[in-house]
């Protein structure tokens, strides 16, 4: 079993980089936060042992040896950037649950047959660069380097700069150890709210919902909220207001196997007395079910033309971000459960509602993840809370999942 | 009759100062390029004769002597500040056909009885730091000066400090010259289509709309876009958007005599996976009706915690700004009627569709207001435009009507 205790004081210390505002973490992708919680990675690593290398996208493989220096490695890992108003654990127990596998193997004096390679994926969330998951996305050849490397945040500043600036675009070629892998494990909070109401200890995750993010550009004409005339009025406010309706009419219409919403959304030029001229938001579309995917987007690509079309708007429609829904490694799956089973938690197999580095990386090799329980199903807010029998639980069943994979 | 190329050339020189990303304007209030503004226009209006004093809200009055000592001050002027993408002409022209008035009475000779105080309002606007017209607001003693400093910009700098480090943070007791003031006159453009469509070179301006800003707080709680399940969801984003829908209803159902928006909208923690918490934005309503302005503003207090209730929302409702409809002194509106009868000029009487600084000054002396077209009625864009004609035409009725009531 893992030291539960030392994976909850280095999820603790962790959490003191880039704090947020309200008991979170603020530790968005590429700012110097990001390079300092790496920094306090690395350190951890190379003090229990592990090498490090770091790809041309920023993700850093730590390496604990195997003793058939043939064997492909055995990957296990998540993320350490975290969203705007984020909690402490979304990524952070994957990563840290990661290296206290390699931890406990060392107190155990076990070695094993694969390598282990602890890993960080950089820019999960997508928030300060959108798509999420945009390092493991390059790693299994979803997207172009180059494409990711111009990534945009809302200040104009690109991934390539950012990724140099603090440090770590590293040399080796993103994607060069895809084909020598023998499997991914990822441990991850829910994020929502089953396992805690069912009063689970683990999900064993056998799929995951797919995702469109839409950007959609309402544009109307910036005037004066006094002296237009109703009806000369193109406001793009009103459009985007009742693309929001739209995209949650379209949700509800799909109940309970989809999910749709507007997180971002930005007025131009946001002045209390100019009818706004541009709305910018991203619609967030999911489902398990690829045919409700696509008929979702689809609907919307329709509709909200003709929104638009009868309020005198523009609107453009670009997509911001894609994956299908996924189903995960029968064989890696059936370890996760198989371990979960051993150790006596309880377990459901689950479908994965938010996208993770799992995702892109089953497509390049067998994998699987594991997740545990988060207070209210909360996630992607400050007051996220794990407790620590959940984080052990959930370590514990990754350790068991991931030694088997790698032979003693 | 005035110079139109001087005063054209004058607008245009000012242009240069805060130039905006599309033609237009970006020198809002008490902003560096505020200071660059005030300081060229008190140049100006030194190399014409006048003196200046400052008082402690940053106006500036620019005194023409009169020939009697004791005679109360005829007021003529607007505001050099602008909206964030503004117009070149939206205030300006106000301050700069004042002062055109001074230049002229120079170039002929000519002396009046009472004084002429050319004038600067602080922060007409009211983008950066709400409510608009504050300084006049102030000065009319409509608002305290104390709390006229509290006021906070989108970064948090107040008002008070703003003033300060911009270096215009006058001496003279703010509304000492209130008590003595013959008349106020502001030259501005319509900001509307009506006299542009009718072919009428000069508004007279009878009546100003009344307003309510309502400062609204949606409350809902930050979770994850994909693994929250939609009857979990509190999405202030769609409180918003109903709430949006409300106000444009709400207007449209006191056609023609109403109109409302909202121009400031703001997402938390806006990031394109995390369901909205909270939303801040602003209502403008707007009508020359006391009863329908107020039922406006009932009728949303009313229906806007429904809307929030029905999504498991909070809502908090603020005023962020408020004046009653205005009816402009019959003398001062009869002056300038008369002054563009005279001249030759189509006129037609036309109420104001915006706030402007003479709806405050009419609560403290005699004050009317005269308005030339724009192209399109197009305000608060950058794109604003007026013709060199247009501007004589306004520049010339405000002399005549400044004149006739200064005294020769
Ligand atoms: N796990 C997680 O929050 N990933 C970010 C991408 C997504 O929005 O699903
Ligand atoms: N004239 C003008 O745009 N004033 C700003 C206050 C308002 O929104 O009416």
């Amino acid at each position: 079993r893992i030291n539960g205790d030392r994976l909850w004081d280095s999820l603790m210390e962790m959490a003191k980089i880039g704090p947020g505002v309200a008991g979170g973490n603020n530790r968005q992708t590429l700012t110097d936060e990001d390079g300092e919680g790496r920094r306090l990675f690395q350190r951890w690593c190379e003090d229990a042992g592990l090498t490090m290398a770091v790809d041309t996208m920023g993700t850093m493989f730590m390496t604990r040896p195997g003793t058939d220096p043939d064997a492909a490695p055995v990957y296990v890992g998540s993320h350490l950037d975290t969203q705007p108003t984020g909690g402490k654990y979304d990524g952070v127990l994957g990563v840290l649950g990661a290296l206290e596998i390699a931890r406990t193997l060392n107190d155990l004096g076990l070695k094993t047959k694969h390598p282990i390679v602890v890993t960080n994926w950089t820019n999960e969330e997508g928030t300060r660069f959108a798509p999420a998951m945009l390092a493991s996305g390059v790693f299994a050849g979803m997207h172009e380097q180059d494409w990711a490397y111009a990534r945009e945040d809302a200040k104009g500043k690109t991934f390539g700069d950012e990724l140099k600036r603090i440090g770590w675009l590293g040399e080796e070629p993103v994607g060069s150890r895809k084909d020598k892998m023998k499997a991914f494990f990822e441990l991850h909070i829910e994020q929502g709210p089953i396992l805690e109401a069912e009063g689970k200890d683990i999900g064993v995750v056998t799929h995951g919902q797919g995702l469109w993010w839409l950007e959609v550009t309402v544009t109307g004409k910036d005037s004066h909220t006094g002296s237009t005339p109703m009806p000369m009025r193109r406001n793009a406010g009103l459009g985007a207001a009742r693309m929001t309706e739209l995209v949650h009419e379209i949700a509800m219409s799909h109940q309970p196997s989809a999910v749709g919403a507007i997180g971002h959304c930005d007025f131009h030029p946001n002045s209390r007395n100019v009818i706004p001229g541009k709305v910018v938001f991203t619609v967030d579309f999911r489902s398990p079910e690829q045919e409700i995917l696509d008929a979702m987007k689809a609907r919307f690509e329709a509709e909200a033309p003709k929104i638009a079309h009868e309020l005198g708007l523009g609107v453009d429609i670009q997509v911001a971000g894609h994956f299908d829904p996924v189903t995960f490694d029968e064989g890696c799956v059936t370890a996760v459960r198989n371990a979960a089973e051993r150790l006596g938690y309880s377990h459901r197999d689950i479908v994965s509602g938010a996208g993770h580095d799992a995702c892109w990386i089953n497509r390049v090799a067998p994998t699987a993840m594991v997740m545990c329980p988060c207070v209210d199903g909360l996630s992607h807010n400050e007051a996220e809370e794990i407790s620590r029998e959940w984080a052990s639980a959930g370590a514990n069943v990754l350790f068991h999942a991931v030694v088997e994979t790698a032979e003693i």
